[in-house]
């Protein structure tokens, strides 16, 4: 560990600035201009691992390329792990809330604002940098390592779904260490046992050929943000309950056990509050606030747009309005079942004078991981000796879809982070505690060292 | 008559390319962008006036210049005519659903297509010829002709108003023509003996100080889009009603008389449909479709903005949203009481959590004329010449904010207009018809004659 540590002492200001490098590629998977700026991110971090020894295969999807990269062979039965990250990024409006451009990555108080920052750059970051400060102690890497780094994470995973479709195997491994989460409280390290999964959909809704003049058609003309405002309030009340038909059947509560569990997590409502910048929390009243964020099913609308919304004055009844919405879904919801309910709903509450229609973006089943497998234990050590205090399991309101499909030869997941509640992912000033960055390589590198010994140190 | 109908048939060609060279200045009052094309599209009727001899005047406002225009002196006795029309244009959006581009004037099936053909650029162009073939034919005006043309109409003529309030003196007149509205069907000359008023107004809701990640506080955080949606619905009913307390107070329904002459006017609910382009109209039932958007108080949302509105997937507890609207008044509303009622039941809608604010953008109250005073007669004749019809009396539910100060020294004020209901006004595709641009030149030419001869010809 302290050749771990005196390599993250010596090495601190480069690996800064090479983080800092890849962060300012704007590798924004959804947009399709930034199509190029994804795959020069994900070449920025193929050349990374191939100076550290690593054999990088680009892998070609409909949008942007999965990185498998392999390192080079370990002792004679040593274990294999396989870690996953992804280096594309949320887009970064509302671009005028940045105190600094999102990406130009800044350190302020000890933090490095930016898009990717912890979501998840940052993170793969961590991972890699432990590999090299592991290599640079002993010459060589105590395990056999595969990378899989994909750049559509923000997108559904298109990409990587089809690929460990097609070849299952390459998810055989002792352990896969997923760091696309963060802990629950800084000091408090954290594995995720649940995601949620998620139904990503977009409602657009027509009522009229063209824009109408409100004069000359207002209170007799169908207006299309007005529909879409009924509809949208006939999927969700105001007292949080989604109004889906069925939706809530398959819901299984949290046990009574990981209910008291979480009640001594260091994360109270009120710190909850302030720190989502909110008067109030909402939501559903008879659940604690981590049970609705964590095993709850919710509905959000991202955005709406419809009309004219340009500065000033223009009095059109508006023939067209959309908005994207999605569904956080928690065990034993079904991704498929839930798209099924939610396009029913619609249609039943679209009136017939409109033409309504529902397009499911992405769509994934929650996911559960089990604590028994003795990878877990590598890491709640590692973490004791790093952070000085082991794993609470905990939720996680987020949803990867790719986890199922990391599951599927039985390689237990270990979902893990060195990020904290307050990063501001997919938001504005995202941003990565720089301590938490450098304790992290140590961390990962110790916890590596230890899954080497087989869990014994 | 004879000579006016000639000068249009062989002045045709030239007055279709000067219209088209003022079509071509894209003047959207609303849009700073576009503050240099209103000062020229001023500059170019004020041009075009100052070659017919007219002494033109530009008053400077906060925005853009009103012009004052006062003809060659006519003979001892003459009658004074006050014109008023408007150059500013509403934004063109959406630009893809134009055929043709909105600022390239293009002729199809003999109709004139580009945003201000019809509202109001083609209508102040016929007055303006009408003018030049009067003086074609005789070498003079025949009566007194001022004009009063400005650049504000679509973003609520602060400028004008503040204008005629100071110098109240420039409305005296035998009677002030508006030529900023269209005949009830084609064929069917009409007066619009009502406008109805407008409060337009802007709702902004804050729920959190900035976007969140919906994974990590999907079920807590309170979500601007989905207040803001609630709160629209809580200000009208899918039944067309407005939910805002003392709203139909002062609302006169129109006389049995005067419903049973709308029945007679050639124009039916299911073409209205039609032309509207929607499956079926929505609003009060309990009133006919003519009464709902002539005669009755309606809302309507302009546009609404929100969260992530971009291609693709962003997955954000949006921190704010926000919507335009304008509720339409008829008498004896008053403006200034409405647009106090909206705010306060957009206060008692408001949910304790978020900050919401009302931004009153312009409030203008309903205008009602009268049909007594002679000017009527010698428009009604000049109609009954040239269209082989007189004038319907009608009503609007379109709303010219400046009307009631055009009335304020007591000078009548005739409504009319040679557009069509189908020209598509603040929408794609506007238009207007050369067949009734043509007639309408020797329409106005013949009701400036038969007005200066006192309504005897």
């Amino acid at each position: 560990m302290s050749d771990l540590t005196s390599f993250v002492e010596r090495e601190r200001p480069r690996l800064l600035r090479e983080l800092s490098d890849w962060l300012r590629i704007p590798s924004v998977s959804t947009l399709p201009e930034h199509a190029g700026d994804c795959r020069r991110a994900a070449g920025w971090i193929a050349g990374r691992l191939r100076t550290l020894g690593f054999r990088v295969e680009s892998v070609e999807t409909e949008r942007h390329p999965i990185l498998w990269a392999e390192g080079p062979a370990a002792p004679p039965g040593a274990p294999t792990i396989l870690c996953y990250g992804h280096y594309d990024v949320q887009p970064p409006d509302p671009l005028d809330a940045w105190i600094t451009p999102p990406f130009e990555p800044t350190v302020r108080d000890g933090r490095l604002f930016g898009r990717g920052t912890a979501d998840d750059k940052g993170q793969v970051f961590c991972v890699v940098a432990a590999l090299e400060g592991l290599k640079a102690a002993t010459g060589r890497l105590p395990l056999n390592v595969r990378l899989l780094i994909e750049g559509e994470e923000e997108v559904g995973s298109k990409g990587l779904t089809a690929f460990l479709s097609a070849q299952p195997d390459r998810t055989i491994a002792d352990a896969v260490l997923v760091t696309d989460v963060h802990m629950v409280a800084p000091g408090f390290p954290s594995v995720d046992t649940v995601l949620r999964g998620i139904v990503h959909a977009e409602i657009h809704v027509r009522t009229l050929k063209s824009d109408l003049h409100s004069g000359l058609y207002g209170g007799a003309a169908p207006n299309a943000i007005e529909t879409l405002s009924h509809l949208l309030t006939r999927l969700k009340g105001p007292d949080g309950k989604i109004k889906i038909a069925g939706i809530y059947d398959r819901v299984k509560r949290p046990s009574a056990k990981e209910l008291k569990a979480w009640k001594r997590l260091p994360i109270k409502e009120k710190g909850f509050r302030a720190e989502a910048g909110a008067k109030a929390l909402t939501g559903e009243r008879r659940y604690g606030f981590l049970e609705r964020i964590w095993a709850r099913p919710t509905l959000e609308i991202h955005g709406i747009v419809g009309g004219f919304v340009g500065a000033g004055a223009k009095t059109v009844i508006p023939a067209e309005a959309t908005a994207k919405l999605s569904i956080r879904l928690v065990p034993d919801q079904r991704a498929g079942e839930v798209a099924r309910q939610l396009g029913k709903a619609v249609k039943r509450a679209a009136p017939k004078y409109a033409d309504v229609a529902v397009t499911i973006l992405s769509a994934s089943d929650p996911v559960q991981t089990g604590l028994d497998a003795w990878p877990f234990a590598a890491l709640d050590r590692a973490f004791k000796e790093v952070w000085k205090r082991g794993v609470s399991p905990i939720r996680s309101g987020g949803s990867i879809p790719i986890v199922p499909l990391l599951q599927q030869r039985g390689a237990p997941v270990l979902l893990t982070g060195i990020g904290l509640p307050d990063d501001g992912l997919h938001g504005p000033n995202e941003k990565l505690n720089l301590e938490q960055l450098w304790r992290g390589i140590v961390l990962f590198g110790r916890f590596f060292e230890l899954m080497a010994s087989g869990g014994r140190s």
